[in-house]
């Protein structure tokens, strides 16, 4: 049995018991009923995932997955494929945006060569498991063979099992990949059955020549590809990226493992949703931390069955939002964890006869 | 020249110069432009209130105050008045909903006695700044002498100086006071020209009976105080609360002091509107933490000219909104100033020339 076979044996989905467990010990907490508004129902999942009402999500870890795409040999991004090898290095230097967001919120990060084109030179710091040299032009046939795919999906698992195995009680997921946002539209159109034109956009500034050649080229892709689109190992080997499957198996371990995990923008989404639709339960161990100016988003969120706790008209990837997020979902559990309730502290509740100081 | 009048001339507007070389700056990091969407603009007005491309919102410090109303008189809150001090007692305990976040969240809190009725213990931490034991039931006389709402709103300002001295470089506050939803609502009324249905909501969990004692309360005051309501000190002095008082004062403090200043839920920004309308440069160092769910609040973030960072269906207060935030604020001024430039990391810009690595 393939590890991705034994990790979806494992995936359960939480038990509803625990919710109403958690949403009760709500009620005795020193505040009123409900005030914490979604922090709570964060709380509530988490009590559910944790099967505890005291628990930790202590060491929130980052995993960022960086892949390239054939597909920018159509013109697709406003960026040179060699930005991606140039911006793992710039993760590696702690000189990114996902960097000073992960040093400002305590989120410790790994990043993972799953498929960078460009060889990279010895780096501290860098997880080498490059499964290829990029995805192939989808455009012109598969993006990757079924035993790329099936590599990049085990990547994604062991880096989930590895943090876990590391103490790690929070997960979250980002990537690196010129031309990804047009896989990901691709991938979104596939998911949602969504003319590409409703899930694709501008990506990382997309001119609007740029733009309609990402169009063209998600319209041929699905018309090549057109009946190997239903389910998801076909669609990340037809039309999907290295970084994407990755991420892919990087959810389905978070739910084996028991271990709540944020999702982050579009493109990072789009993995997380086939996730969802390789075993539905997996959707009860994600949290959306943001929600994407990309149009297709807000589709990928509908499929997965969340709401982003941040809408800040973020599109920039790389975990950004992830690492954002993690901060409220460690709010909302030490508000859970650590709370006085009214009898410990001897504060009157609603309608209750009045303690003295 | 009283510490008002001191604090209201050394207020400037921020230079919209400033803005536009820190959205200069913005074009050379190491992202796509706009990418980082509302981080972008809190990081660049950052920029525009210290002066600096390169500075620190080190040492976030929130100001809890603390106030009890006589209009409780009125049955206004489905909490006795008694909780305003034993929920004083659960914060220097760190027990409540706010040290959680708090300390999740880095940030150091002040609670200080503004107005609590009743005499507090001597505990460890208490800002003993008691102005009276609670204002007066505004439906049947002014809440607060002339001289009470000076004094409160001069509490205030001392704690912004205090913190800004102590090194405090983020300020943020929040209020605790049974009845204060109530408060808050007379003066978002008079301050919006709106009728009270229109800004009235359950606060810590009215039920039907007493949201109406709420809405008759908020009416029978702005009737009594009509043609008293025109001037902020007036508003305060008529339907307005000690520890209302104290926050506008915080407010003007902050922006003598040039310190971005993070509001809270629908009594803390009713606080804040207070200040604008004493001077409308202070919207200039305001950034608006969360949309609260109370109906009041959208109508007085429109007046001091904010939109919320968070909308996570909270009603809870104490600051919680504004310790979730800092860390926002902080995580836009950590990429704003951390991150690379494409030059010194040699990445490649949108089409720019390639680099090699």
């Amino acid at each position: 049995m393939t590890l991705l076979d034994q990790t979806l044996q494992k995936i359960e989905a939480v038990d509803a018991g625990w919710i109403r467990k958690a949403e009760a010990r709500q009620l005795e907490l020193t505040k009123p009923p409900g005030s914490l508004g979604r922090l709570e129902e964060v709380a509530n999942r988490c009590a559910a995932i944790f099967q505890s009402l005291s628990f930790t999500v202590s060491r929130p870890r980052l995993v960022l997955f960086a892949g390239d795409h054939g597909v920018c040999a159509e013109g697709v991004s406003p960026y040179p494929p060699e930005v991606t090898a140039q911006m793992v290095l710039n993760f590696l230097n702690g000189g990114a945006a996902i960097n000073c967001l992960a040093r400002t919120c305590g989120v410790e990060m790994a990043v993972v060569d799953v498929g960078v084109a460009q060889s990279l030179p010895a780096v501290s710091g860098l997880v080498r498991r490059r499964v290829a040299a990029g995805t192939r032009n989808f455009c012109a046939g598969p993006a990757m063979t079924s035993d790329e795919v099936h590599a990049a999906v085990q990547v994604g698992i062991e880096m989930a099992d590895e943090a876990v195995a590391d103490g790690c009680e929070l997960l979250g997921f980002g990537e690196m990949g010129i031309g990804n946002t047009t896989a990901a539209s691709a991938l979104a159109a596939a998911l949602t059955g969504l003319p590409p034109s409703a899930v694709i956009g501008r990506g990382a500034g997309a001119d609007d020549v740029c733009l309609a050649r990402k169009l063209s080229a998600v319209e041929r892709a699905l018309a090549l590809h057109a009946g190997h689109l239903s389910r998801p190992m076909d669609m990340l080997a037809r039309i999907g990226g290295l970084e994407i499957a990755a991420i892919c198996g990087f959810c389905l371990g978070a739910a084996a493992n028991r271990r709540p995990v944020l999702t982050d923008g579009f493109i990072a989404t789009a993995g997380a949703a086939l996730a969802v639709r390789m075993h539905s339960a997996v959707g009860d161990y994600l949290f959306a931390s943001h929600g994407s100016v990309e149009p297709g988003h807000a589709h990928l969120l509908a499929l997965i069955g969340q709401r982003p706790l941040l809408d800040l008209q973020m599109r920039l990837g790389e975990g950004t939002g992830a690492a954002l997020a993690m901060k409220l979902v460690q709010a909302s559990v030490a508000a859970f964890t650590e709370m006085t309730t009214f009898t410990s502290a001897g504060v009157s509740d609603a309608g209750q006869p009045l303690v003295s100081i």
